[in-house]
């Protein structure tokens, strides 16, 4: 590895935020897909979750420009298993859903340790989702289409993430473990 | 029309922006032009324009869920053109650009009149529209990744533009012409 990669990487570790993840339920369309980890990789998310009822399955095709190497997609069985986790790790779960019951988004403190649901492109979000989350959270919209492409609503949220943590200074000093920080120097380095 | 429909169309219009717009230098997937136009609709603009320097067109071919009918896309023959409309319009000209002289998106002040320049999915925004733009801005990342979608960028600023325009009391009071109004009721209202 040349020393300008070795010191892209760290600079990259030391932006990650291990306690901030995305957990899409049955997105199927690759072009979303590669959208979603791009940005992820941007906010600096390392670890995204895709749950799949299905044999069909993300494909890396690099659509997502090379993120694949920076971004880890976990399969999950089921919606169930997969919040189960999260709250384990203490997270707050937030379930991204249209209805009038669901907060706007801005009003969520993300500094907390989080996992952001997003749903299928033509159904949206499962009711177990809604059933187990903490919020339920809502783009605020005023036009007559009904819903943001996937991609563009799980951006807009991340962003916002991203924004108050660089206010809380959660950018500012180093928060990876070790163990991810050598394995992701070990498979990012060597492509 | 039913009196559901109606009231749901004027909504919209008391809503609507007429001093933002997004325009698309050879934005050519299809997938991108939809997800940019729902994003439109859905803050409030009404119109937004594409240049395409080759015989390809944006195709309305149901992929931005009916939002062709509320949010209008308007070519032109180029940036040098379309940017002069901008300026003429009193707009504010924002080219989107990933090098370290844009200022990070946030800075801009979106209750200005403004027109955002977003750039080609491979090759970026052009050379001319950099030249022409009164502000350079950029989406701050910290990944390893070098850009964002096209549409997830334009979505992001967008949204900070609703935000800010929300604060400033700019979706309380009608806005649009009642030219506009006339138009987009009867186009709309006859699907
Ligand atoms: C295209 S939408 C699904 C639309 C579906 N007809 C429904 O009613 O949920 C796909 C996913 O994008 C996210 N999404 C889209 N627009 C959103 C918005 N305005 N607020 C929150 N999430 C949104 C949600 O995760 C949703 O499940
Ligand atoms: C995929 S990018 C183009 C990448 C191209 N290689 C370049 O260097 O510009 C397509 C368009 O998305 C927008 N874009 C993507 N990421 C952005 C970011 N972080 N900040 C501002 N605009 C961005 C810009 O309009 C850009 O022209």
């Amino acid at each position: 590895m040349t020393p300008e990669r070795f010191k892209r990487i760290t600079n990259l570790l030391d932006k990650r935020q291990p306690d901030l993840t995305v957990c899409m339920e049955q997105v199927h369309k690759t072009h979303n897909l590669s959208a979603i980890i791009r940005t992820a990789d941007a906010i600096g998310i390392h670890n995204i979750h895709a749950i799949y009822s299905t044999q069909s399955r993300w494909l890396s095709n690099g659509r997502a420009s090379g993120s694949q190497n920076w971004v880890k997609v976990v399969e999950q069985p089921d919606t169930a298993t997969a919040i189960k986790q999260f709250k384990q790790q203490g997270m707050q779960v937030l379930a991204t859903n249209l209805s009038d019951r669901a907060v706007d988004f801005r009003e969520i403190d993300y500094t907390k340790p989080t996992a952001l649901i997003v749903g299928q492109e033509r159904d949206g979000i499962s009711d177990e989702a809604l059933e187990l989350a903490d919020h339920h959270i809502v783009v605020p919209m005023y036009g007559m289409v009904e819903s943001l492409n996937v991609s563009v609503a799980s951006a807009l949220i991340m962003y916002e993430a991203q924004r108050q943590r660089l206010v809380a200074g959660l950018y500012d000093t180093p928060r990876v473990s070790d163990e991810i920080r050598h394995q992701m120097l070990f498979e990012g380095g060597h492509p």
